[in-house]
């Protein structure tokens, strides 16, 4: 599978990325385990730092992997690997390597000890900073540290999930910047 | 502008038209006033309940009225209102009156006193159940009460935020049903 020459992108713009509401590949590791998991509930929740709030089901092997080791990497996956993220969904851990079974390449992070998928367009690597919320309402809610994003294409062909299986795929991208009050931008 | 025969619609399965990520409308009433936001930072934070996290600047005049009155509404705009998304985002109020000013149809809720807007896809009428991450993270959690969904088309084109002015605008919506475990859909 393909992989990305990437750059370091301004954490104060990573909603660039996120904000249009892709799915996700959640990936983890501690004490030796490592994970990934898709995930399509997350949102912004600030620009500097940059807070992202993702939703982890308790039942999810990750869940465990992430709160004690108080990292992921938030990694987006582009449309050519629908199939990977359906299977990364059907198949759970630890009875299974995800990296391996579905070759995914694991790259060592910078800031985080969990590790970076090279076939996925942007890395976002992220330290767990509130836990208050996790219990009641299973919320995550991270600081992105460091940014790994694909030096092209500028806007990669994500996919966005509605239930029953359906995916949305990524269109157009306008420019509409001329009709925004500056302050809004 | 245009408006839509509307049915309603499982609140369990509103991940359909919340979790790719649109730009939604929402809109909010208290003792008189009204308002309409943009709001870009939201997420699914459960099916049954159906509960919603957005979060609000409380720079926005509709931050006091929304959690004053604890209710709003979320609606979905479609890519042809995309002028009026930004010019709803240009302006402030109390100085307008975005729904006059801008051609929108307020439509009385069921359960709820914030209106609905005709000319959006989706409407979904929220009840504010969670507000204590509001001082710190500006993060309102509602639960919805009751949505109201275009009868057609099935699958309305969106428009997603990634700053700087830039929308991605929904694409086409494909189903890999058969390739998902059935507990996973």
């Amino acid at each position: 599978m393909k992989t990305y020459k990437k750059k370091t992108f301004p954490l104060t713009k990573i909603r660039r990325f996120l904000e249009p509401g892709p799915i996700v590949l959640v990936s983890s590791a501690h004490k030796g385990q490592q994970n990934v998991m898709t995930l399509g509930w997350h949102m912004m929740l600030g620009f500097d730092p940059a807070l992202v709030g993702c939703y982890i089901w308790d039942e999810n092997y990750s869940y465990s992997l992430i709160r004690r080791s108080k990292e992921c990497v938030i990694n987006v996956p582009t449309v050519d690997l629908v199939n990977t993220v359906i299977e990364i969904g059907n198949h759970h851990a630890p009875d299974v390597d995800k990296f391996e079974k579905f070759g995914l390449t694991a790259v060592e992070g910078t800031k985080v000890g969990a590790p970076l998928i090279a076939e996925c367009f942007a890395n976002f690597e992220c330290k767990l900073v509130d836990t208050s919320q996790i219990n009641r309402y299973g919320l995550f809610i991270f600081e992105v540290v460091k940014s790994h994003i694909a030096t092209s294409p500028r806007y990669p062909k994500t996919i966005h999930y509605r239930g029953d299986g359906v995916f949305m795929v990524s269109g157009k991208n306008v420019s509409y910047r001329s009709r925004f009050k500056a302050v809004n931008l």
